[in-house]
């Protein structure tokens, strides 16, 4: 069982595996599935697994010969046998332990191998997330006190990153589709999360160390001391391996007791002390305080902003003109309060999602504007893929949702428009893919469920969680608070409707069951459509019918004379319905630390003696779009930079000044470094350089239209290849200098 | 003692008095002051408050009066007076009691007069606040949960408004000025907040009902006895209304004890019950919570933004080149969990900040573009002005600069971006004021504090502080840390500086002191210049000296042979220092309500039978900045509103459509009272009409330019005036039918 509501994510995530395994969210039902499902989901590392295994093998095959071997040495000795029959015994040994010594080095190669690929992946990732923190993308947060795991600022680039990609999200998705925007406050009542299922379920299993009272996650421990064992002990038989393995395939699945006993099993301790550990307790993730002086009226800071959206659906579905479909939209903060989030950037404890509820009739999710994205072709990995052992593959969108890969139109309308914007963003889209839940992923209310996943050095991580929650999330909230959150349908003309009408005998019930009669009533009341008519069919044959009443724990017998049963005929005006809602949750942390990385590059300098960092962000998410360069310190060139500076502002074009007189090409190296993606060197009067990052292409524009050049292009309505159209390319060496 | 940080204000902030009276957060040093600067403060009521005193005098001056001639009635009659003596006095005392009649309804009118224009602003709330809950602009949170006293959501013009004064807001400072914005955590661990006085001292003083448990906020008992005392107790003394008045004017600077001691004086008991109250106790404001699982992690919900700013000083200081002057600001949500939010939408417990911190050199608190707002001329209230009761006025910002009215230039340089913010977002220059906080008022580290108030129904409100905190903030941080929170300046060439030299002789101080030697040792280092050159003159005068040490709380002599004091000359390289931090702080939520008070306006509908609702927003804060409306409905006319929407949509302008049947006249008011300021109305394929929401001018326009032009107009590229220009005015009266 797991946490199956689209996300919540942290605002720098990292899984290392494809799915989000933290959170034990059971408002599912799906029990325990087939471990097999999500064995054949890991299908990377088939061959390295085939390699590993017949290398175990053979290597405890080469150490019980051995052992064989020194045997019949000493008996030799022993027996008083010729010296050229031990020796030749004795060479036979050694020729055995260099054979296995031989498969050890193999075997060492085989995982070290696989470890040098992640290796490379480490590295990678120190590169990035060391320039992310010098250059103050981000930045640990309350640092000087030693900071909290699992917060981290968003520096002056990462800021301005970060509103970059909400305002567009805003434009492609809340202005695009009309959708409702609200804006809900994190504290929310104790009442809210018990209906949405939070405060019962939304936990993490959790051990302490029984002298310190220090607190672990409990699966943490578990995949550390299989991931450990896999790594270093030779010694492990390759049925043993196959054990450890499967334990880590099915980790998320395990119940408290199952962890429990895997931990006590492989004597797994306290890593800090070796003390031994509590059993697995659950912990809830939330953040818990108290609202008002009195201490009466518990809550929580929200662990995500859909059930602002959920509360207010009357008032919404009104505002909309009684309409369906409508979206409603939530960006802000969100907090969960892991138990220990180890590594950095990763898991964090307070993170910025962007939700949409898109409320659609159940019995119609046909999207009018399905058709702007049906022939999109993009990565997808749905199930059957999946479970059989296939890997991604690339599909028209059109036609998996008419095949029914994809459940339905506005699902389908939902996963196209994520594409269009992650690419937008700048993922590359060959290392983006869409993978459908498996059905021991999902909720049992949910029809159907797709996450964005990006490839990043710690593999495929869930970035946007695209789901079809059916009427789940209104209904609780409907029952517990009594105001019903639902839906007409206002008919043109007056409907003939087929309904069940039963009819309960009091005066017969009464005689026959005496106290007992309201249950009994109530139960047959209660029958649905199937049973009550397959009891009017029994009562009709057989006169008397065995029925079986919940609140009394029993059996009772049924007479025809105690009940009517019977299907009429009524004209209806209007239908009411429980909406179906469909809900992209965005991890906006996620994609942008992803981002960073697809678009981090490095570059030797111009003398070759250095790497450069660059971060190929489009002008889109660049957190400076230009910056401005006086070519040398010269009163008439700043003149000319506060100029044009000033005409930027006017334009709204987010730029840098930098009048120190360090050479160009470090100004540039500089700003590469920030992603900024134009460059202005002011090298006369009257006209300037215009210099592109990536390419390093340079033109000359007039000192009074480059604020509007750098505009169009920073605003994406021209290109750089249409300035290089317009302006001459400028090809002398100074600017680079 | 009051809260004197900035604001800390509620999204939809309410305090009837001019000034934020919430909370008392002694962060300052500043005792009790005489009360007079208070209570000469409000001068709106002087006329009133005369009529009333002389009027509760005469009265009761007439009851006395009415006194004696009932004796003197009663005397006659029992000394058996002549029946026409008795029927004069008694006529004589039916006089007074219709002249005392008289006066009572002269007093009833006078109260009510002050009270019948307080009437006509909570109408005038009313209507708005009516309109802003009914349209959606917010929605009390968890309504049909039956909310959450203090949190409410912005629905969706809400919501759209908050993000257009957020956009703003970055364009205006943080674009405008170059400023770091950084994006922290929300969830805060205790350490930064005991650096910053929040866990101390951010409280209320509260009292609780001594039998049910609920809990109140003292001063709103206080407030509310007296004034229902005054409003309604016809028998109230000049003196005892004088009194109630001055408890009144003082109500901020009562401490606990005083608080306490009135409500007994007075009887006040818990207002649901009539139970006897606890005595008045601190209660703080912040929302608790712990952050991990162990519990030994104490975390608060942050109650301002600022802090997040204060402990990032050094990366900040680094990212900029290690120079000052720099600003960083943050926009985001902050937290107080009032004790009691009475007043519904007025104080809230959870809203939105947007903060600046200008961290500059003490010495030099010049600014360069402080000519630009040098010639603004607005409203001003400075300390002078306020004690001697005058009223604000308009003055020139840079005179109040140069007269040392304001502190320093950029202190006056944020008061004026600030003044160009508010009214461009709409505010009536006209009730806008910058207030200067009384010596009272203010924290003693404070070089000086001006607030941005906004006259609406409740008063002046206290939406924006603009406060000079010298190094207050980042010493403290730098003190808890161990973290030197300072800047550098490098001087060009080495200066000669005469540095203070004090050489403590530790022989003779150790003969003569012996266990205290340390503690007399350190007491003479951290002597101050003055002190010191002092001791050194009366050594060489006296020989020896009385000196106090305040570890061991007694003086002790010290002789000319202990210590040696001398200035010395030496070459300094740098300077180190504390910047001083000016903080601008802007209450979001306040802002926009005011803004909502300022719009909103009503008038006839056509057929002149009902009032209707608008809201005169300029394009930059309005919530959809255009509406599409075919006249009829017809397929012809819905194809070009689609093809008006979609190129309004690529321009990125906020609009939506209408295609209902109802009438133009009712599309245009029911989208005025959304404050939305253009509609297309398509009546023609070729060209459509424009109209703007406060003038109703019609203009036409081809249908393939009116994107563009509305674009150009909602983005401030060109006014309606300039349009007008243009374009032909369209005086047909079907649109408006």
């Amino acid at each position: 069982m797991r946490f199956v509501r689209a996300l919540t994510t942290c605002a720098l995530p990292v899984s290392r595996r494809g799915v989000i395994s933290s959170t034990h969210f059971p408002r599912t039902c799906s029990f325990l599935k087939p471990y097999i499902a999500k064995a054949l989901h890991c299908t990377i590392s088939v061959t390295i697994m085939a390699t590993e295994d017949s290398l175990r093998k053979s290597l405890s095959q080469k150490q019980s010969n051995i052992d064989l071997q020194g045997n019949a040495v000493r008996q030799l000795k022993s027996s008083g046998a010729s010296k050229p029959e031990i020796e030749a015994a004795v060479k036979a040994l050694n020729d055995l332990k260099l054979e296995k010594a031989s498969i050890e080095s193999q075997l060492q190669a085989a995982l070290s191998g696989s470890g040098s690929s992640s290796g490379n992946r480490d590295a990678f990732r120190q590169a990035v997330v060391n320039t992310l923190e010098r250059r103050l993308f981000f930045i640990p947060s309350f640092k000087i006190y030693r900071g909290v795991a699992g917060l981290y600022d968003y520096g002056p680039p990462g800021c301005s990153v970060k509103s970059n990609v909400l305002a567009f999200w805003r434009q492609h998705f809340v202005l695009e589709e009309n959708m409702l925007e609200v804006d809900c406050p994190c504290v929310t009542p104790e009442v809210v999360l018990k209906a949405s299922g939070h405060v019962e379920k939304f936990t993490d299993l959790m051990v302490k160390d029984e002298k310190t009272g220090t607190c672990y996650r409990a699966d943490h421990l578990l995949k550390d001391y299989c991931k450990e064992k896999l790594e270093k002990d030779f010694s492990l038989s390759a049925e043993k391996a196959a054990e450890l393995k499967h334990v880590l395939a099915v980790l998320d699945d395990l119940s408290s007791e199952q962890l429990g006993a895997k931990i006590k099993e492989y004597g797994i301790t306290a890593p800090d002390t070796k003390n031994p550990l509590s059993d697995p307790y659950p912990f809830n993730l939330m953040f818990q305080t108290s609202i008002g002086p009195s201490g009466v009226s518990p809550g929580y800071m929200r662990p995500e902003t859909a059930q602002g959206i959920f509360v207010n659906f009357k008032d919404l579905y009104y505002y909309n003109g009684n309409k369906l479909p409508f979206a409603a939209a939530q960006i802000g903060q969100a907090f969960r309060n892991e138990i220990s989030p180890r590594q950095g950037l990763l898991r964090v404890r307070e993170f910025t999602l962007a939700e949409i509820e898109h409320f659609v009739d159940p019995q119609d999710k046909s999207h009018p504007k399905f058709s702007d994205v049906a022939k999109l072709e993009f990565l997808m990995f749905p199930r059957d893929e999946q479970v059989s052992g296939q890997s991604a593959k690339k599909l028209q969108l059109g036609e998996a949702v008419s095949r029914g890969t994809v459940n339905n139109e506005t699902l389908g309308y939902f996963i196209g428009r994520v594409y269009l914007f992650l690419t937008q963003l700048g993922i590359d889209k060959d290392r983006l893919r869409f993978r459908q839940h498996l059905a021991n992923e999902m909720a049992h209310y949910a029809a159907d469920c797709w996450d964005a996943e990006i490839e990043s050095s710690y593999g495929w991580i869930e970035c946007v969680g695209i789901a079809d929650r059916s009427a789940y999330d209104l209904r609780a909230h409907s029952e517990k608070s009594s105001v019903a959150l639902v839906a007409q349908e206002k008919f043109s003309e007056p409907r003939e409707v087929e309904k069940l009408v039963i009819t309960p005998i009091k005066k017969e019930l009464g005689l026959a069951f005496k106290g007992n009669q309201r249950m009994v009533t109530e139960a047959l009341e209660a029958m649905e459509e199937k049973v009550a008519m397959e009891m009017k069919a029994d009562l009709e044959s057989k006169g008397e019918v065995e029925f079986h009443v919940c609140t009394l724990g029993k059996n009772v017998t049924i007479k025809k004379s105690m009940v009517s049963i019977s299907k009429e005929i009524k004209k209806e005006h209007q239908r009411v319905f429980t909406p179906s809602v469909i809900e992209p949750s965005f991890g906006i942390g996620r994609i942008i630390y992803c981002l960073y990385e697809h678009s981090f590059y490095t570059r030797p300098s111009k003398a070759g003696d250095e790497q450069q960092n660059v971060f190929r962000f489009p002008p889109l998410v660049a957190p400076i779009k230009c910056t401005v360069f006086p070519l040398v310190q010269n009163q008439q060139y700043e003149e000319v930079a506060k100029l044009i500076s000033k005409s930027l502002t006017a334009a709204g074009i987010s730029h840098k000044i930098d009048i120190t007189g360090t050479s160009i090409g470090k100004r540039y190296a500089r700003t590469d470094e920030l992603g900024v993606p134009f460059a202005i060197t002011v090298d006369s009067t009257s006209s300037v350089t215009v210099r592109e990052r990536d390419s390093k292409d340079q033109v000359r524009v007039d000192v009074d239209k480059v604020a509007s050049v750098v505009r169009e292009v920073t605003d994406g309505l021209s290109s750089w290849a249409d300035v290089l159209k317009m302006y001459p390319l400028h090809s002398s060496g100074t600017a680079e200098e």
